[in-house]
Order: C-alpha cells, then structure tokens, then sequence
C-alpha cells in the first residue's frame, strides 16, 4: 500500500540548526518522521549513494550500512533491504525498457551483500522510524519522461502490496545560492527553489516539466530528477501535502514535503 | 603502457597461511608485488564490489576505500584512482556497444567522490605495491565475447598511455570443494580448477571457450567472467607467464599467475 511520500533534505545543517529556518525544517522532519509511525517500510530514492548517468540504479543489497558525521553529531545505521520489493520494482521497469541496473555489492547474498550507505540516506533515514529500505538512485542523463515512468512504476509495484509504504525522495535544491559558495552564484538559484517549493506546496508536480533545462543547469539543484519519480508515483493518485519547510542556511537551498495518500 | 597482468586470489587464508600450498601461495602473491614496483598503477577486476548481472562497471569516483578484517590481520585502504584512464575505457566500450556503466558514488567530483572498497580489491592490492588504481567489475549475464571484448578495450587503451600499467584480475576459483562448505561439492570444482590452471600455466586462454558452461555452473567460481577479460586484454600478444601457484586450504581453489609482457 502506497501510504505517503515525503520530501527530505540531506543537508548536514538539518543535524544541528542554527538559525530559525533550519530549526523549523528540522523540526518538519521529525514532525513527518512521527507521521510514519505506521509504515513497514521505506522506498528511498537518493542521489548520493551509486550515481549512474544513463541508468536508474535499483539496490539489490540484503543490507545497508553506513555513518556519516557532522561537528559532534555522527548518525551510524544498518537497515534491511526489502530485496523482493526492490526486484518487483526492477523488474516492472526493465519490462518497460526503463534504462535501470540491478546493483548488489560484496556477495550476491547474505552478511557480505551490503551496500555502504550515503550522507543522501543517512540523514533522512535518521528523522525516520527504523525500518527496512529499498534504495534507488535517479540518473541525469535520461528523458524526464523515462523518470516519471520510473516513478510510475514505484507507485503502481508498492501500492499493489500488503506492507505500507512511504516514498521517501532526499533531495537538496539549487546549490548555487552564494557567490564564495562551491557551485559560485546564478540568480536561477533563488528562482528554482522558489519554483520547486511552490509546486510542492500546491501538489502540482506537473509543472516540474515547465522548467526550464538551462535554468536547472544554471540552479544546480540536488533535486530535479528525484522530484520527476514524485511525480511519476503519484501520478492518478488523490493527496494532501502538509509540512512544507523552507531554509537556505548556507550555500545550497533544503525543503520539506510530506504527501499524505487518500 | 601495458606492463603485466595478475590473476591473484583474494580469499582470507592468504592473510595468514597455514599449510604449506597456501603459504607457497601467499608467497607467490608477494612475488608478483615485487615484480611489479616499476608500474605506475594498476586496472582491477574484482567481483566483490559493485556487482550487476547485465552490464559491465567502470568505478568513476576519485578515490577508493575500505577495510578488512580477518582473525587477527586488518587491512585498510585508501586509493585514488585514476579517472581519466577509466573515463576512457568507459568511453570506448561504450562505443562499442558494449553493456558498460561508468558509476560514481557519493559527490560526483573530490573527496567525497568515493567508492567503497571490497576484499576482492583490498587482499590482492595489499600485496602490491601501493598505486592508484582503475576499478571494474565483471558481469555475469552478458555473452562470453563481450567479456572478452572488453578485455581488448582494456588492452588496447593501457598499451596507448605512457603509464605502466598491470591488470590485476582478482578471482577465487571453484566453491564447491567441499561436501560441508557454502555450497556444497561437485566434483566439477576440481575439473575447473585444474583446468583453469592448467590453461594459466600454459598461456592458451583461448581454451577458456572451451568449458562447458554446465561444468560453470556446478563448479561454481569467482573467476570465469574475470579471465574471459584477461584473455581478451592479452588477444594478439606475446607474453609469458611465471609464478603459477594453487592452494585449497578451504571450499575454494585460489591460484596465482604472473603474465610478463614482452
């Protein structure tokens, strides 16, 4: 059962807020990690774990284990991987043409088939309740369209079984909000993340499609082709969104966006 | 320049030895490391990393690193690698159609660019002379002339580059050694292994075509897929190969092979 998606960031500020902003969004991740109570488990789509240009990655792991730190925060985590959850999914998209690999690691089961776990998982997984993960990573060089299929294709295999499930898309946005910042500045930066925010806010990821691929490039968002599997899940699909955060502490914008199913 | 290749087991008993086969063994490992302190860096396969059935994987992260850990030996890790001549062997098996994806992990440039480093990388390499290295992973889903194929792109790209080159080929061989072990026993392990060896030892990789993929399939090895690579990495040139050892200590056969290019 397909029981609600969200929209987390990954940005390590959300570990430790220091300014009202951040500690409101902050705040937004625990609010939905509490909303997820009654999950058995998450879809996770990240873009800092495996990063393929042309193919989804779909983690075929039996674990997942990892830690990150931040200052005198370190978040460590194993979890399980649903790996029947994630061959349907695999599968259903190879069936449709949808370029996408099924990735182990180590041994092809067992202990030893365990991928490491990213700073993109670690930190949403950490607002969360523990709970058995499937981890997909989106891919830049492929048609929108192929991702909002790849998003179908989500929505449909988990709304078919038994288990809640959440959605969970980790997603930084424009990355080039400061002049001495790594990507520099481009005032798409602001105009993105505006944009993106407003989209979540009114539940209308259709218009994802009317932005821009210049003013993307220029943004340097974290978030874009995450957010085009969002829309592919909750395509036919009646919601509400509730929870949406905004804070831009430093060089690069996060966002919160929890979607409740009807 | 390509300098040399390796076949080398990365099973534990070759950290700490404890019958004369596999001390022979783990001496001859240490051999082909002291043969190898002129080159520049290595290219290396392994079947313990990233594993996809279809599609072979070129690593395109900046840097490597893992642990190990067996009884009482810890093996950490940290390795750049080169990007660029990977970039150039992804590039070129793409071109030739060739099922291939580049993956990078984490962040897509600097020191978070990182791919987590598995046994299969880390106990060969620990006997090597510390380079940087390019990582690739085999695939077992995709026709046998592809895998040799590839070997040829190796080939043909580390015979362009200026840099000393050795293609070290990580594989254990036959898992089906013993009646009580992981899986079980077929008395093709045996067959393999002594093939496999055999057709090392004496230079004809062509033979490789030759297994039945029924006596594969029983045998069960780590290594088949690996050295369909090396045989194509080494089509067309002259060679000789030294420092041919075998050892059993366990379920799994493991050998070593030095291959000197002329």
């Amino acid at each position: 059962m397909f029981y609600a998606a969200a929209v987390m960031p990954h940005g390590d500020e959300v570990l430790s807020p220091q300014d009202p902003d951040t500690m409101s969004l902050s705040s937004a991740m625990k609010k939905i990690g509490a909303s997820l109570e009654n999950v058995h488990e998450y879809v996770i789509v990240t873009p800092h774990n495996i990063r393929i240009w042309d193919h989804i990655g779909v983690i075929l792991t039996e674990y997942a284990e990892g830690k990150w730190e931040f200052g005198d925060v370190e978040i460590a985590g194993k979890y399980r991987c649903d790996k029947d959850l994630a061959v349907q999914i695999y599968q259903e998209a190879k069936n449709r043409n949808i370029p996408v690999v099924g990735i182990n690691y180590g041994a092809l089961e067992g202990p030893l088939s365990k991928i490491q776990l990213d700073w993109g998982t670690l930190i949403p997984l950490h607002f969360l309740p523990r709970r058995d993960i499937v981890l997909i990573t989106p891919a830049r060089g492929i048609p929108r369209e192929t991702l909002v299929e790849f998003g179908r294709v989500i929505g449909e295999i988990i709304s078919k079984g038994e288990n809640r499930v959440a959605l969970i898309i980790s997603a930084d946005h424009a990355h080039a909000h400061l002049p001495d910042g790594p990507y520099g500045y481009a005032p798409e930066a602001k105009e993105y993340d505006h944009m993106v925010m407003d989209i979540l806010k009114k539940g209308s990821l259709d218009r994802l499609f009317s932005i821009p691929p210049e003013l993307i490039e220029k943004a340097k968002p974290d978030s874009y082709w995450q957010l085009l599997m969002l829309y592919g899940a909750l395509l036919g699909r009646r919601y509400s969104v509730e929870n949406c955060r905004y804070a831009r502490p430093t060089y690069f914008g996060m966002g919160t966006a929890f979607i409740k199913l009807k």
